[in-house]
């Protein structure tokens, strides 16, 4: 069996903390790093405040194979990111010719990068860029930490060239069993005795009310697809014994 | 001035790290936070295993005025978050007879409790019922942490009965300034500049793209209403010596 790799996501933005956007990037990455093998297991939502960055950095850096940030790596004065990395890794941090090169390509040609814009060209030393097909302004990874553009369809572009830089390790698949008038009250016992049972694999359980009625889903999650198939069928039976006829959902 | 209160926003849950649900719980609570004068400083969204749950709350609970958790207060074993509350406080928890009399009035009678359903009537000792007005098993507040239900409907219901034991510091309002075809990399220097003359204020900019063009919208952040309304002004003239008439919105 594989190993089990693990990444943090660290999102970077005031205005994820004061409610103004609502983040898609942690969603979108754990869909994208799951089935290549790498297991999202905590994210942090810090202030652009540089001692918040550093310090989050080097708690998750340490803990996890992989640390991904997003947000904070523009042009303008609360783009703090880079520098903080550079700070968490004790490395300089300098306006690199690569980079430079890349944003005249993009802006026509050197006399169109005033200070600002050259901000975008600061990376720490030792680190390698990460191609930014949108924008062009690059990324960049230093040791196991991938940091990125906070605007999600630009963060979506980084990811292509962040995934290939990574090892993966056991990829976790997941079946949804949805019963529509399960209850999660009837479902508490046998599940916990399923899970007691079927060591290596996880159960969630997930209540649901709306319009059309109430239920439970149960999500399974595990890295041994003959287990999942056999614990899919012991689900099905459960529901099947409380009277409801659920549906199956199996997920990469 | 008033003070600042802050608060951090542990989110548990596999299946937002699994990107398999969308959080929207932290934008819900800090949209109602931040009116109420408590300001959303740092969020984690950790898995549901209780050693994550009893180490995120030891270090955000000693670092912020409050805590507000969402998830991991169901009926089934993957529901450990009233557990791991007790442990990081370090006191027993038990059934309490006031949750289990709500459960009993909702679910018709002692003799509809199983021990699934009894297992939301678990409460750590010393903490206060959060009424739940949509679905009945309460959540709890220990010292200055409050734990709520992850279903979002569920979450809104008891965080009206959060809001109202917190202590509000002072309100920090914010100010939109949306330029359509405004470049960060023109407003960067001015923008610093700015938010050095004007010390108690923060600036944050965000570029946008979209299928009607580009811009950047320029929030500006703080406490004193009239400082935020010169800041305005300021920024107004900005986008139009930048040859742009901006939008302005007045946030709460």
């Amino acid at each position: 069996m594989s190993e089990t790799v693990t990444a943090a996501v660290l999102l970077i933005g005031d205005e994820i903390l004061s409610g103004r956007t609502q983040d898609s990037n942690l969603q979108t990455i754990a869909k994208v790093l799951g089935p290549a093998g790498v297991q999202v297991m905590e994210s942090r939502i810090i202030a652009d405040r540089p001692e918040a960055i550093v310090a989050a950095l080097n708690a998750l850096r340490g803990a996890y194979d992989y640390v991904l940030t997003t947000g904070g790596i523009g042009p303008t004065h609360d783009d703090k990111t880079a520098d903080a990395v550079a700070e968490a890794f004790g490395v300089s941090i300098d306006i690199r010719a690569d980079a430079r090169a890349i944003l005249e390509g993009h802006y026509g040609g050197a006399q169109f990068l005033n200070e600002a814009r050259l901000r975008m060209a600061r990376i720490p030393e030792g680190a390698r860029l990460i191609a930014n097909p949108v924008s062009k302004a690059p990324g960049f990874q230093l040791g196991n930490v991938f940091v990125m553009a906070g605007v999600p369809s630009v963060m979506r572009g980084m990811l292509e060239d962040v995934v290939p830089h990574m090892r993966g390790g056991a990829v976790v698949k997941s079946v949804t069993v949805r019963g529509k008038g399960m209850r999660e009250s009837e479902l508490a016992a046998p599940l916990a005795a399923l899970e007691r049972e079927m060591v290596g694999l996880s159960f969630g359980s997930y209540p649901f009310f709306g319009a059309d009625g109430f239920g439970a889903s149960v999500v399974v999650r595990g890295t041994d697809p003959a287990a999942l198939d056999a614990a899919t069928e012991r689900l099905i039976a459960m529901a099947r014994a409380l009277g409801v006829e659920p549906v199956v959902e199996q997920q990469d």
